[in-house]
């Protein structure tokens, strides 16, 4: 039997990792994209460097191209946090030699559509998709949404366009197709910290680093090139805010204020504040991601969700290996079923990470200078130590482990509520290091009925 | 100055009915749709009959039509239930001579345009809006969306293009533009009571009559010509759905099983049911409603809500009430500050009226038939005789008063409250009529620091 002609609609890490899945099992597979080929252009400006964490590795050498991916990371073992008002510390992410790893968008987008191509990917670049025809998979393209259209014929179109998907977007016209879009009032620029003349970091290569301000912040990840990529974080109006940035001097007055310490490694500050776009940050969600045994959505084109659990990339990867389980399991001629099993399966898990993604906006640009969560970090940090089987912080469960992160998102409210009664007992301050409390922990764990599923 | 120069996309009930008002303050106003000319054509067999209550005649009134309306309109005083295992019982909605009224969607269409047209708006049917540029408020029509376009300049342009709006759909490619549209798993069916030869209603026609049925439920509405206007609402998929009555053999045997009562009545409902669409329920919000000074959204294009509380086109009059109100406070020159004023005043409103709507879908379908829910709905109305100034159930309040939907919301939730310890008293099918739980309820209520507003 002639193996299918499947068109994947978006070139950027997930539809360029997915070609290679299914190339791999030998179908016919064509990428389209609106942009320019991403190797042969600078990048946008507006990227967040991406913290590859165990989901999106275990999908990469599952494929044979983690280790090729690996050389370009760098591994980050803690948040080291900037503050105002004390010395420099760190918070490490997991136990000793568990990293995320600070990764370019760009780089690790060309990287992969080169290993697409060399597997026999067709890739389609500046070629525009404007329509689509869910019920015969035939997809459209043209210069102009008014222009002349090209008509293709596929006998499966994959939509991995992301957040604004051209392809999701046709199927949101169809009745009973669950929508939504939500912005953060926060937005955020792409910032950087160049190389030493040497090529060697400016800051600690291997650590997140926060400079945590309250209703803003910045953030620097690193890259292979000796710079590091940041981020302002700060509301888009209000008394913080990119609005009221408007001008070279104000910028500069800002800074001064509250990132002196970044002023001297930041030399083109400025010039980037400027020239750099101002970005949204959005939520997206949608049901159902598939349209018989035709069409389906696969990342962020089903599931956008907000930075700050290092989690999109990640989610979107997992995407892929969970449809690869479900092709092993169920064999690849039914895709409705295919389909209709992977929907199923991964909703409640991308919805939960969008929550946890969310929520943890709060956590990096507020708590994590707070000292009762620290103490209560330090509470946990050691239970779990003791009792790992007992207590794998959400954290952990999230980005070290591949449980389900719907089960992260429960377990990590019981976890949640047992901590609040901890901090709230008598003079926590002094005896967080008791076995008194490490009683009181495992009696509220037995009575919550807590249940552990690793 | 020459006066502005106004578009509204729409000729729906909202759309007529701003024309109208904005007519009336010697605007130009042109009403475009893609529809033809209602007045020219058989109404649909989509639609639900509304529910005009005093929010709806208020802006009626107000613009002078409101007598012209209600020679269209039945008041119906009641819930008349039938259900399968009692006599036929009634639940009045208000106090004495409360009532909502029963219009058909077509013939109150139809009657508003021709008022609209009397008063000098220009109507353009069967001309589709396919495109509009938000910054420079123009619109371009055509036969088709990739044919020829008509471009038309206004000075402004509001979208009253129901729930699937055209126009917000531009607003929501924009940045920043928060959307969601979630589908109920349920749908529903128009069908008909013909009246008797001799022009009278065959059932009460001062009542809306239900036929509870738990997962499903049918309910009738009187209309001027003798008939009324009915409505299954029942699941899409599942043991009782419309995909199960997919012939004439299923139709037949469903109803004699579940609306024995209903048959002789119905003498079209094979036909009806055949030929009538299965349509979906959608709560549909967005936020902003504006653009700048150019356009704004008005009624199910800006808050789409499902039909349970008989409020949508109630809510959507509102609308145009309240942005009056702004005109008036603020004159009629500043139109950004009128839009901005307008959307904040009415979305935590239609927020609420979206959620109250919602909930109610519950309460007709199942609750209606429920003794312990029959047995609170008597302890409150006792009550609230009593102290009426204590006491405004929730129902009046949305339906009876002009209070903010988001209060009724927020006491309705109090008074849930409060009813819910009422009804874990012991004993209280027997005690339900004593002075102690009369006390019992004062007592909550003062300690509920319940505020009441009215």
């Amino acid at each position: 039997m002639q193996k299918k002609n499947i068109a994947i609609v978006g070139s950027g890490l997930v539809g360029s990792l997915l070609a290679l899945y299914l190339r791999k099992r030998n179908y016919n597979v064509t990428v389209f994209d609106r942009r320019p080929d991403i190797r042969t252009i600078r990048f946008s400006g507006r990227s967040i460097n991406l913290a590859m964490s165990v989901r999106g590795w275990k999908t990469l050498d599952r494929v044979g191209i983690g280790d090729e991916v690996r050389a370009l990371a760098i591994p980050m073992y803690k948040r080291t946090m900037h503050t105002s008002d004390k010395p420099v510390y760190h918070q490490y992410y997991g136990k000793e030699n568990e990293a995320i790893y600070s990764i370019s968008r760009g780089v690790l987008n060309r990287k992969m559509i080169t290993l697409a191509e060399e597997a026999g990917v067709v890739f389609r670049f500046n070629e525009k998709v404007w329509d689509v025809n869910l019920p015969e998979a035939k997809i459209y393209t043209g210069e102009t949404e008014k222009g002349e259209w090209k008509e293709y014929q596929y006998d499966m179109i994959f939509g991995c366009d992301g957040a604004f998907s051209r392809v999701r977007h046709k199927m949101q016209r169809r009745s009973r197709f669950d929508y939504s879009q939500d912005f953060l009032d926060t937005g955020y620029k792409e910032l950087t910290i160049p190389p030493n003349p040497d090529g060697t970091h400016k800051l600690d290569k291997n650590s997140l680093h926060i400079w945590p301000r309250g209703k803003f912040m910045l953030i620097a990840l690193p890259n292979i090139d000796g710079s590091f990529t940041c981020t302002l974080f700060m509301p888009h109006e209000g008394e913080y805010s990119f609005e009221k940035l408007s001008d070279r001097a104000s910028v500069q007055q800002f800074w001064e204020k509250y990132f002196p310490d970044t002023l001297e490694i930041m030399p083109s500050l400025i010039e980037d504040f400027e020239s750099n776009p101002t970005s949204a940050l959005v939520t997206m969600k949608c049901y159902p991601w598939s349209y018989w045994n035709k069409v389906a959505l696969i990342g962020d084109s089903a599931h956008a969700i907000v930075p700050f659990y290092g989690q999109g990339m990640n989610a979107g990867f997992e995407d892929i290996s969970v449809l690869d389980d479900i092709i092993e399991q169920l064999g690849d001629e039914d895709w409705q079923a295919i389909f209709e099993t992977y929907q199923k399966s991964r909703k409640p898990n991308t919805d939960a990470i969008a929550e946890l993604s969310y929520r943890n906006f709060m956590e990096m640009s507020s708590k994590t200078a707070d000292p009762v969560f620290l103490l209560q970090k330090k509470i946990e940090k050691k239970f779990s130590e003791k009792y790992p089987d007992k207590w794998l912080p959400l954290y952990s469960r999230v980005t070290f482990s591949h449980r389900p992160y719907s089960e992260a998102l429960e377990i990590g409210d019981q976890q949640a509520n047992i901590m609040k009664r901890v901090m709230q007992l008598e003079d926590i301050e002094s005896n967080w290091d008791t076995v008194e409390v490490e009683n009181y922990i495992l009696d509220l764990l037995a009575s919550e009925s807590y249940k552990l599923q690793d």
